[in-house]
């Protein structure tokens, strides 16, 4: 089986990552690389460790270039997937394409959301691509749309739908997560320059301003069946790769909340907790596919605490793209995915 | 006025900025410098930093080579704070020295929390060298022995008191605080070399035993005056210096929280409350004793969410002794100590 | 065909990149794991990336131990590989095992050379590991032990042999490579700390008694056939991979430097000439066996500078040695390996 | 005596470094700050860390807003330096104003070298502000006008003359310089985002190309005596701050070399030749203005090597403007600046 794939973008951090995965799948050839300003262009001008697709040239990203392949991967600023993707189901262009769609314009399922937190008309929701929580396999079996999670959603909301999910704590949670400088792609703002970010940790978009925080909402109240109050963080930490979220809320139950943790994962080939002591790092997780949890319950606080570590380009972007396609089109989970990150 | 300073420690991470302070405080006379294990070696070996101490041949840690000083700074793990300064008491020995202690040994003023937390007897409680926190100024004046604070308890409380002390939040406090490297001291552990480090967040200390937690506890319990709830996860961040700590408690009333921060610390020489729409960066307070602080309202979380910055080493620790030294002294608050940071 | 494979040194920084690479290769199984000091320790303490083998119990590194494999590779501090293998051709040890030693023990020709750099008897030359030199390959196939080249050696041989080979330069040569912290391994050394290792470059080995050296030397005599005179810097960088090598001789030849180059290295499938204008960077090459190189004619200066970048871990080390096996046991070369970096 | 002083190009790296140091000089008044698109916003904005400074509004950058001043200082983009000092001579401008360019307009002596490295006409040379160079502190005393060093230059020009000066070495050297991103400004390019630098060594400007070597070669010539030829190759790190420069030359004597280095640099006030056996890290440096240089002779390759680091943007650039300026002004060489680096 090849399938052949384009990638919507693939200039940027995401479509690099993309095509660094798609490069390692065994049943994908790479078809066209498509990108805004730097359509013309070579693609190793802008990802030089792609060596196997150096000489690639970038194409306009329209619905015609992405026209006449099995998948394309959209990885696009929010708002550009939806009139792409309507116009890849266009007679000729591709109608039975399986579009996986990075951006954020098919996550929420609630159009006042989408209104209140990116503006304008609401594109729709599509199967999510979070295979880990309940039912979402299903919704992804065989379907020819996907919504690929957020970064940080994809760490919190697997960091908490147990809890949730079994009523070991109340559906009021705190999530401050850590972030390397790659979430927030490739643009030349002043605050994202080498020498601003490297020692230095700072926060933006608190308050629960940031874009994420609707989704990590909508994730967890889903699993947990009750409106789920989310007050979330995100801090930005000199590195480039990585997401290192900490999550807790307060306990209501005296059930031993490591057991419903590795009940809950246990059959999951990319979430792993932890032996006990040993705490998730980030660069354990590095380019790889999997989810490093460990738990712990405070009794003075009152609360369970639940640190998760995802590389966010990998398992909170790319792999999670991957392994959606590879449970579309009903190849097995894990191809081409792995769970060994490259460290130190 | 000439201030004869010893440095105890003085080859590790907090005596070398207390050196640091110290060569740049205008009063001071630097003196004897001691250490463990490296007793005998030049300065140089150890803080290569401090050119104008180069020279300076490290002595045992002694009560007679810390004698006939008029400033005692101990830098020493905890445990190893008491029994010196009891000797110092001693006749000959400096009876009336002023002993800045760096360490844990004399924070606390539960002698079960002490035992708890750290174990064995209980050394007492000095006056706390947090300035800035109600009744702390009063204590410290004129005072003969100093409790410098642990450096998250610094940035935890100086972020939450304002609002316990109005009233504006429930006593039940969630803060996840980022920490650059030199937290931990130079000791050789595997998970604190360069190669771990580099590129990767962790977590530790997770489910509140961690030890500055009772720390917290304490502060923000006297100042809400009434027991507060402490949730309390340190972050390890690739960065050598630096506290971000996000701190967070349930909003219970509707007065400004803003203009409830920027009252509180109007008069506060180094805590500074950051124009609206901006937010803490780690880099901007490095080697500086500033506070930086910002302040927002969730009101879908219906939480309160404060951001501290701190340089740990500096306002985190030596900066705060410096500091309280000052005022026990009778000079200015703010001689030899800067809110200029250095950045990028 | 399934190769079965031991690693003796798995919880270092050589043996877990060994490890990550094994892993990913198609016909090789993982047999028994060794440690020295971390013997009787789950690999999960040592190597939390490598999921896979989370559960295996470090042997002690002993011939009986590490009997019964095809292959053997010995990720060791220098000195201890010449007897274990010696050993391990013992009756009933696996007299006919490949071994490959990623340690310094069988890497330079000259006796009298590894008495002064290293000390102690020589115990011999083995096949030298890095095969785009002229003759490797031929001497690699088939063999039953190889020396993997050290990281510096690689990228430094890897710049400079086309341009001696063609006689474009001098045979007097100056290397300054700047390299990441895994190259000095795990060793809890204080300047190896992350703390005192971020945020700062630092010289080592300054004035050519870096052990590295004399490999250096060897590599390039044999290409120029004729002494070559090698002035080596180490240089440390705050980062956790990569070799930088800028390397430059006296020109002695009109020839176009970078047709030399590109024809050098036309059929080598890892090392890659950068189209013209662009410059290696290590981050292209982190974790994949490639290397990237640039070529400069200064005519001001009378130099040719060559810039080289590889991994040290993967191309400077792990790579080179399961490229090297690929080879020795009649494999595709490029069996396992992968050209593509992990960026950004 | 209070000097009021200005600075021109107040939201870039070497203008924030500027008002750091001048925060800091007893003697110094901070009068107007300007910038080009910056202005009209507050200094908060772009130098978060100056908080003293927080509320200046930044004007924009002409002749009149800079008058009145008895010091402007110039931060400026090269090329801009000129004619902004012509007008600031005019009448009723301040004719008698000391000016102190941190660009290269002024720095280079042959109009030819300016043509080739920079284009366009020459300004003509300045008073050159590294006072360590022979000659240079009898040009500075009294000047009106003032050239400051490139942060290259300084590192190598300190490293070599005294090597050249004794006739230690051959006069053609290799420099190879590690480099913070600070150098490269807050210019808006894809190499300089955190996510490209964090974890990456890069080359760039090889092969002779990169506009300081004229600057070295012009040093070094006047100190040897006669012309030196250089390479020169600078290479990015993953620091905000800091050079770290490996230089070397042939041999040519049997002079302790040593020993003519802490001859040199006996009385130099900001130069520190290490102890033996001990090498520069930059991070020993940072802000403050010295030098920390190391000297080790190579007999096998025939070289002496001579490493040095510097903070680019203290000795590196403001740390030098300030030492000139307290020469030019007949103050004492070192008010306001400092030999202890902020470390770790």
């Amino acid at each position: 089986m090849t399938i052949r794939v384009a990638v919507a973008g693939a200039s940027g951090y995401a479509g690099g990552e993309l095509l660094r995965l798609l490069l390692a799948h065994p049943e994908v050839e790479i078809g066209t690389l498509t990108a805004a300003s730097n359509a013309g262009t070579p693609l190793a001008q802008h990802q030089p460790h792609l060596l196997p697709l150096a000489d690639r040239v970038l194409a306009d990203t329209t619905a015609e270039a992405l026209a006449g392949h099995d998948v394309v991967f959209l990885a696009l600023p929010h708002g550009k997937s939806a009139a792409l993707a309507a116009e890849l189901n266009k007679d000729g262009l591709g109608g039975d394409v399986l579009v996986v769609d990075c951006g954020a314009d098919h996550r929420l399922t609630d159009a006042a959301a989408w209104d209140r937190w990116y503006g304008g008309e609401h594109a729709g929701h599509w199967p999510y691509g979070l295979p880990e929580l309940p039912g979402a396999r299903a919704a992804l079996a065989g379907t020819r749309r996907i919504a690929v999670p957020g970064c940080y959603p994809t760490a919190a909301s697997l960091a908490l739908a147990p809890a949730l999910a079994a009523g070991l704590v109340a559906p009021d949670v705190v999530v401050v997560a850590v972030s390397g400088t790659s979430g927030a792609g490739k643009s030349l703002k002043p605050h994202l320059l080498g020498s601003e970010v490297m020692g230095s940790a700072s926060a933006y978009g608190v308050g629960g301003v940031h874009r994420h925080t609707p989704e990590i909402t909508q994730n967890l109240s889903a699993v947990a069946g009750t409106p789920v109050t989310v007050s979330f963080t995100p801090v930005l930490a000199p590195m480039p790769r990585g997401i290192l979220a900490t999550c807790s809320a307060p306990l209501v139950s005296d059930v031993d909340a490591r057991e419903v943790y590795l009940k809950a994962y246990t059959d999951e080939p990319f979430v792993h907790v932890l032996p006990e002591g040993t705490w998730p790092a980030t660069a354990a997780t590095l380019g790889s596919n999997a989810v490093h949890l460990q738990v712990a319950t405070d009794h003075d606080a009152g609360r369970l605490v639940v640190v998760a570590a995802v590389d966010n380009l990998t398992k909170g972007t790319a792999g999670a793209a991957v392994q959606s396609m590879n449970i579309a089109l009903g190849l097995p989970e894990t191809t081409g995915l792995s769970t060994v990150g490259v460290a130190p």
